[in-house]
C-alpha cells in the first residue's frame, strides 16, 4: 500500500479509538462545530466547486449531471443545515441492548459501540462526503471518504474545512480523512485495508458495488440497487393498484425504491392491463412486456435482461404471472431483494407474499418509495442495504455500530463443576 | 463451478425458500425425528465412523486427535441430545423486532427471518456436523457443511441419516447438505458461491478462517480465534488477580477464551509476578515474558510473536505494562478482540478500561473464561464471532438470522408535498 495511503488510513484509525469512548454531548458540538464552519466557508466551497464543474464540462459531462455536481451557496447552507439535524438525532453508542444478572451473580450487558473505521467509497453529489462523515462521527466512527473524482475539488475542500473546524473540538481531527489520490489504485487499497478498516459501503450503480465486493477484503455492505415490483394481485382493487405501480414508477423514477417491474395476475390482466398501460403512457413511460404484456398496442416486447434491468429513468418492465407463488418466483429469480409491493384485498394473499419474498422490505398496499430512511423515522440514511447481513434496509445510525459483551463479577471462576468464587475477595 | 457442487447448492437454496416461512411447531418435529433417527442408527454411524478412524490410525494421527474423532454409541446418544435442546430452545424466526405506526397511517415492522442458506466451513469433531445443521434448521436455514476430510465417513452417514429423518416431515430435506467431495476445490466452490450462499462460517484454526476471509465473495463471519488477555491493574486485589489468572489460562487451556496473554501494572509487578509465576508453575504454565518478567527465575523469554500468539496449550505471554493506557494499547496491537479481562477495586480503572478495549467482550474481575452462547445462557452456540459486523461474540440462534421491513397502508403514495393516500380505495 502507499505511504500516503497508510497515513490517512493509520490517523483515521488512531482517531477512531479517540473518539470511540466520546460521550453524546462533545460529538454534537464538534458537529455543529462543522455546520457553523461550512456555512461561513460558503464562498470558498463554491470556488472550489467551479474548477470541478469546469473539468466536468470540458468533458462534455451532461447538464443534468453537471446540476447534480454544482454546488452554490444556498446549496452549501442545506449541507450544513443537514449536519445539525444529525446532531440533533440521539446517539446510538452506549444503548444497552440486552442484560441480565446470570444465575452464577455475573452481571452481563451488551452495548452498541462504533464500529470503528467505515470506508465509503461513493459516485455522485459532493454533498455525500459531508452527510456520510456527519452520520459516521454522530455514530462514534471515523470515517474515510473516497468521493468520486470529479467532485475531487469540492470534496477536498470540504474536509478540509471539516478537518479544521474539528480542531476545535474533543473529537480528533483525524476522525474525518479523504483518501488520497483520485485514481483506480487507491479504491483497491481501501478494499484491501483489512485491519485498517471496519467496514466498506460502497454507494453507486450495480458495477461499483459488485467490484468491491468481489475484490474486497474489508467487510462490505452492500447498498442501494433496486429492482423492485409491483404484483398486482388477483383480488387487487385495480384502480388503487394502478394509482400505487404510477407512483412507484414515475414519482422519481431516477431512486433505488423506484418500481422497474410490475407483474399482474393473469386473472385481472385483460381488465388491468389496458388501463395500466394508457396511465403509464400519459406518464410518459415505456412498458418492456412479456409476450402477454405485448400483446397490446405500445409496448415494446421484453428481452429477459429487462427484467433484471435496474433502469432508472421512465421504462418499466412488465409480465403477466399465473399466480402468486409464479410472482414470487419471478421476484425471487430477478429482483435485487429491495422492496417489493402487493396491491390485494386478500388478507391471505397478502400474508402469503409477505412470508415468501425475501427482500429488504416488502410494501402491502403502498408504494414501494417509502422504503426510505426518512420515511421509516431515522432522521437519517447512510444507505439501503439490499444485503442480509448486519443491516437490512434503510440504515441509520444504529446500523453505524457493532456490540460488546461486558461482564463484571467479584473473581468469578469457571470449573468443570461450574461457577466458583475465589476466595481472595479482600475489601473493595 | 462443478455440477456436483451446483447441484447441493441448488437444493440448499431451493430448501431454504421451503423453510424459511415455516413456523416453530414443524421445525421442531423435524428436530426430534433427527434426533430419534441418530439414536436409532448409532451402531450405523459408530461403523462409518470406524473407517475415518482406522484411515487416521494409518496416517499416523495423534491419539488425542483420534479421540477427538471417534464416536460411540454414548457420544451418539449425546449428539442426538443436543438437537432435542435445540428443538426446546424459542425460535428466533418471526420477532418483531421494532414496529410502529408512521404518522402517514403506514405500519411498520421489523421482523426476524433467516438468513437463507449457510455455509459452515469446519474442522474437528464429528458432532459439529449435526450441531451446526440444527442451529441451522430451528432459524430457518439451510445448510451447506464442509467438514474435516479425516470426517469424511462419519459426516456423509450423519448427513444421510439426517437428511432421511427430514423426508417424513415438513422441513425438506434439502435443507441439509454436505458439500461433495473432499479437496480444497470443494472449499474454493463455497467461497465463490455468491448469490447461492447467504453466509459462511469458518470454524478452526487462524489459517483456514485468514484464508476463507481473504478468498470468499459470500459474506462472512469470523469466528473464534482467541487471543485473550487478562490485566492485572495497579489496584487489584492480587490473590483475586492470581485466581483468575490461573483459571482463565489453566482450566481448560485448548479453548478459545482461553488466556494467552497477562499484563500486569509496574506498580504492583514486584509483588505479583513471584506469586503468579509459583502458580503457573504449579499448573505446569511455561510463562515467556518480556524483559521485566523475564528477569525473574524460570522465564522464558518472549519474541514479539509470542504476543500475537493463540497458543491453546499451556503457555502463556506476559509483559509489565506502565499504565491501564498500555495494557489497553497492548491490548490494541496483539489482540484479537476476543475477550480481555480487568483485575481491579477502582471503579475508575475498570469504566476505563471497558470504554477503551475494543473487543467482542470485557470481564471485570471475571474469568475469560466465561466468554461462552452456554454461559451467556443462548441455550446453544454456532461459534463466537471475533467481527464487529452483524454478530460480535458468542453467537447463538438470533445471530443466525437477518431482518425485513414491512409496511402496510391502504394506497399510500409518496409525493413531493408528503403521503397522499389514494382516492380509489374499493370495499375490502
Amino acid at each position: 500500500m502507499s505511504e500516503e495511503f497508510l497515513k490517512v488510513a493509520h490517523a483515521a484509525r488512531e482517531a477512531a479509538a479517540e473518539l470511540a469512548p466520546l460521550p453524546r454531548a462533545p460529538k454534537d458540538r464538534a458537529l455543529r462545530a462543522i455546520a457553523d464552519a461550512l456555512a461561513a466557508q460558503a464562498a470558498q466551497i463554491v470556488e472550489a466547486n467551479a474548477k470541478d464543474v469546469e473539468r466536468a464540462r470540458e468533458q462534455g459531462t451532461s447538464e443534468a449531471m453537471i446540476d447534480r455536481l454544482r454546488l452554490d451557496v444556498k446549496r452549501v447552507e442545506a449541507i450544513a443545515e443537514a449536519v445539525r439535524q444529525v446532531a440533533d438525532l440521539p446517539d446510538p453508542v452506549g444503548e444497552v441492548l440486552r442484560g441480565s444478572t446470570l444465575p452464577n451473580g455475573l452481571e452481563l450487558r451488551q452495548l452498541r459501540v462504533p464500529l470503528g473505521v467505515i470506508g465509503i467509497i461513493y459516485e455522485g453529489r459532493p454533498n455525500v462526503t459531508v452527510d456520510a462523515a456527519a452520520l459516521c462521527l454522530k455514530s462514534g466512527n471515523a470515517v474515510l471518504l473516497r468521493g468520486s473524482s470529479s467532485a475531487y475539488d469540492s470534496n477536498t475542500e470540504l474536509v478540509r474545512i471539516m478537518q479544521e473546524a474539528l480542531e476545535g473540538t474533543e473529537v480528533p481531527s483525524g476522525a474525518v480523512q479523504l483518501v488520497p489520490g483520485q485514481t483506480r489504485e487507491s479504491v483497491k487499497e481501501l478494499m484491501r485495508a483489512r485491519g485498517l478498516v471496519d467496514v466498506l459501503i460502497p454507494r453507486g450503480g450495480a458495477s461499483l458495488i459488485n467490484s468491491v465486493v468481489e475484490e474486497s477484503t474489508v467487510p462490505v455492505i452492500e447498498t442501494g440497487v433496486g429492482n423492485c415490483h409491483v404484483y398486482v394481485d388477483a383480488e387487487a382493487d385495480l384502480d388503487l393498484a394502478l394509482d400505487i405501480l404510477v407512483n412507484s414508477k414515475a414519482q422519481r423514477p431516477s431512486v433505488c425504491n423506484a418500481a422497474e417491474t410490475f407483474l399482474v395476475h393473469a386473472g385481472v390482466a385483460a381488465e388491468f392491463l389496458p388501463k395500466a398501460l394508457a396511465r403509464l403512457a400519459e406518464e410518459g413511460v415505456t412498458v418492456h412486456g412479456d409476450e402477454r404484456v405485448a400483446a397490446h398496442p405500445g409496448v415494446v416486447a421484453a428481452t429477459e435482461d429487462d427484467f433484471y434491468a435496474e433502469y432508472l429513468s421512465l421504462d418499466i418492465a412488465a409480465a403477466v404471472v399465473d399466480s402468486l407463488e409464479d410472482a414470487v418466483a419471478h421476484i425471487r429469480k430477478y429482483g435485487s431483494g429491495h422492496t417489493d409491493a402487493i396491491v390485494t384485498r386478500s388478507q391471505r394473499a397478502a400474508r402469503r407474499f409477505v412470508a415468501l419474498v425475501d427482500s429488504a422490505a416488502v410494501a402491502v398496499n403502498a408504494s414501494t418509495r417509502f422504503t426510505d430512511g426518512g420515511e421509516f423515522g431515522f432522521g437519517a440514511e447512510i444507505g439501503i442495504s439490499t444485503q442480509k447481513l448486519h443491516a437490512r434496509g434503510p440504515m441509520g445510525l444504529p446500523e453505524l455500530t457493532s456490540t460488546k459483551w461486558i461482564y463484571t463479577g467479584e473473581g468469578h471462576l469457571r470449573t468443570s463443576e461450574g461457577t466458583v468464587i475465589s476466595a481472595c475477595q479482600g475489601g473493595n
